[in-house]
């Protein structure tokens, strides 16, 4: 029984000589069982192709673990090992989880403010377009990538992609029951290059963008589709799932579907990743157990108090209308418009996603493909991110003062975050306690400085009677 | 029996002398019995003061009218008389009604699309703010003034009004059965004024803002109150009642009051004006026959075409917060916001009302003193007028096309107004049929001209990618 290393949250592959006639795919069951002092924890593994079985262990706490394979084939089951699992090294703060109810961080207690964008299908391009899109994401202020699993087909995006999850003829029949493990470990690349990023994959596991026939297979051939990818991805730390983006637009699949699909996706992952799901017209029951945060498609966000409140969990505007200017509203609104839809939000309570719709050339909209940014928004989106980070964790929605209503943050008595959109006092009544030092912000304009240093609880101070405008008021 | 001569529309008044002795506001009943062709209509009369009974009528049909009087008092009762009513001079179109049911026109067929403004408290000013107060309509977009009849105690507005409703005196108590009729006059000489400028006023019949007791009456004060009121002030065609500004922030009265009042008024006017009622935090019930379109408070521009069709009535948005720079949210928006607000409650199928609330030297704001604008939000509703104005009257918000929701109003296949609002597209494909004729507008910078003379339908257009674009999309 050999012993190996790995450090806490990284993954640790067990790698394993297999049959491969037949369908393994589909005829060989894989598991090994994991137990560190008293605790077990059951990890599935997956066919890699050519006879190679892997089981890959993302361990959650440091020390000893020991493991025994399980398998329906005798050559697989049985296999034994140990595991040191090492503190993790900087800059590892493990998977991201929800806490303080309605917000996330990691799991080393280390807060995380989501701040998302989109590229739906960039690891569906060529190889250069995927490392540019990586060296842009390098220089951005998103942590957050929505992405498919799937390749895409949608307006902008005609293009085949370099790989199919599936074997098969693209054009005649998938064998739905065979998957592409090159497909998959182009994604897993990549992943890779995002946990180097610090960026978390909202991994989208099923779109209606589709004409592979990908959005129509059986509830047998989705649920065998949605275990295989959480029996290769599970062990990556950085990796979200959300069930669809709009769901609700996949023909075919009713709200008993999504419920089982939740529960098969929630039922292989030992690590309980964060799970969602993104709706198109409609809402799906965010409060079923198995939902873990509002991932919600909206520009109304003034409903997002009201959505924490009635489920209990985060909600992440995750679109909001991408800054651009194509025809479809969904993706031409101004820099300026998404700006104040990320603040509106955030004193809300919530987190907003964004996204990049601007014409291009040879159609690479970043929204989709990845490649360049090239708004006005993200700069101002740092800004933001910088703001947020420098205050105290998990703000909440101020109540009880109607100015103030869907205007501000706090933790109260400690710390407010008030912005105020379109609106343009030319005072403002500081909330009662102090004394406070009040910082003025552009939110456009990202200037920040002292506008009191010292002012008393209860205190009208003098505002510049401009629109996008904040302040960050903090007890002295 | 005298005959007199009044055009249609215009206000007949009879003159009676009386008794003045006892209480005759209390005591003495007085109507008349007005009789064309079949048709009788009951107008109730009033007492004047000083022993002086008054009659008022507005024919709403031209020929000659009879009538005789009832009195609980011989002396005033079974006068009769003759009054031949002559057609309408130019420029009356007799009072507004419900037209198309989501629009309102005069009762002459002539469209009327409502720009309201307020200057809640303009008739309890200075005769010289009052006089301003006019000369600003006068060059000013408005043809609806939101008004109070009571007097109004609230911050920016601390000053004792010239005179009161009732006798008594102001700091201990008044006799609430004993109203002032030089306080009415002045309303009344506002109100042909406003008349004189074709401006319709929506009169505000109570209000939670008072420091006098007028919103802490009894039921048998405040109905005998609006009867008053409706006797006096309803053959002024130019009239609406709404019942109350922020209905739901007067204390002490609940929904049934509001139901009985709202039928007081009802069946007091002979002439059915438009009624309405205007809520603070919730609405009252819109749907209850005696309301005859929604007088709603909210920024919530997006939800207008639901309550429109929800309710089967006009929806006017008379309050969406306010052009200046108080500290109160309410009352700070920039005029980009509140033209924005115009237009996209326009393109919902909705009415919009402005209001101004730039702090002065003397606490002469606009929204509730009148005097003086100072903002830039009413030339750019002028240009909003001037369009809607050459448009077909009742624009209906177009259905069908998802990109179109809550972006167009249209005749289908005549004509379309799309608004953008912060969406700032490149391309904009046109409506099946046509041959269409295009013109842009910028909603802000008031500039308009012809984008495209003669394109196909269902043609892609270029567009100029900038935000607060309209276009106006006619058939050639």
């Amino acid at each position: 029984m050999k012993t190996e290393a790995v450090e806490q949250w990284d993954l640790y592959e067990i790698t394993l000589p297999g049959p491969s006639e037949g369908n393994p795919f589909r005829e060989v069951e894989l598991a090994a069982l994991f137990r560190r002092a008293g605790r077990e924890l059951l990890v599935d593994g997956f066919y890699d192709g050519d006879g190679v079985y892997r089981i890959r262990f993302m361990p959650d706490e440091v020390g000893e673990w020991t493991y025994v394979t399980r398998s329906n084939v005798p050559q697989l089951a049985g296999m034994q090992g140990r595991v040191v699992c090492t503190p993790p090294s900087t800059g590892n703060h493990g998977p991201v989880r929800v806490a303080k109810r309605y917000h996330f961080a990691y799991a080393d207690g280390t807060p995380y403010i989501p701040f998302g964008t989109t590229c739906y299908a960039w690891v569906h391009q060529t190889d250069s377009l995927v490392e540019q899109t990586l060296e842009t994401l390098a220089q951005s202020p998103f942590n957050k990538l929505r992405m498919c699993v799937f390749p895409k087909s949608y307006v902008f995006n005609e293009n085949e992609p370099p790989l199919y999850p599936f074997e098969g003829c693209p054009l005649t029949d998938w064998q739905f029951d065979r998957f592409n493990p090159v497909f998959f470990r182009r994604i897993e690349a990549c992943l890779y290059r995002l946990r180097d990023l610090a960026i978390e994959a909202d991994l989208i596991l099923l779109h209606p963008y589709d004409r592979w026939g990908f959005a129509q297979m059986t509830a047998e051939e989705d649920d065998r589709y949605l275990r295989y990818v959480v029996a290769r991805l599970a062990a990556f730390r950085n990796v979200w799932w959300s069930m669809a983006n709009e769901f609700d637009f996949m023909e075919g699949k009713n709200d008993e579907d999504w419920d089982r699909m939740f529960r098969v996706v929630q039922d292989a992952d030992p690590y309980d990743h964060l799970r969602s799901i993104h709706n198109g017209a409609r809402f799906y029951d965010h409060s079923a157990p198995w939902v873990s945060h509002c991932s919600v498609q909206s520009g109304n966000m003034e409903a997002g108090k009201m959505w924490r409140q009635n489920y209990g969990k985060p909600v992440v505007f995750d679109e909001v209308c991408y800054e651009g200017n194509i025809e479809d509203p969904w993706g031409n609104i101004t820099p300026q418009e998404l700006v104040h839809r990320f603040w509106r939000g955030t004193v809300a309570g919530c987190y907003v996603g964004h996204g990049e719709t601007y014409l291009h050339p040879h159609d690479i909209l970043w929204w989709s493909k990845g490649g360049e940014l090239h708004g006005e928004s993200p700069s101002r989106i740092a800004f933001l991110r910088q703001v947020l980070g420098e205050l105290p964790h998990g703000l909440t929605p101020a109540e009880g003062n109607w100015r103030w209503q869907d205007r501000a943050v706090m933790v109260e008595g400690r710390c407010y975050l008030f912005y105020f959109g379109p609106h343009q006092p030319s005072f403002w009544t500081l909330p009662e306690g102090g004394p406070w030092h009040v910082e003025l912000l552009d939110t456009y304009q990202m200037t920040r400085g002292v506008l009191v240093r010292h002012a008393e609880g209860g205190a009208r101070i003098r505002m510049p009677a401009k629109p996008w405008q904040a302040l960050v008021v903090t007890r002295r």
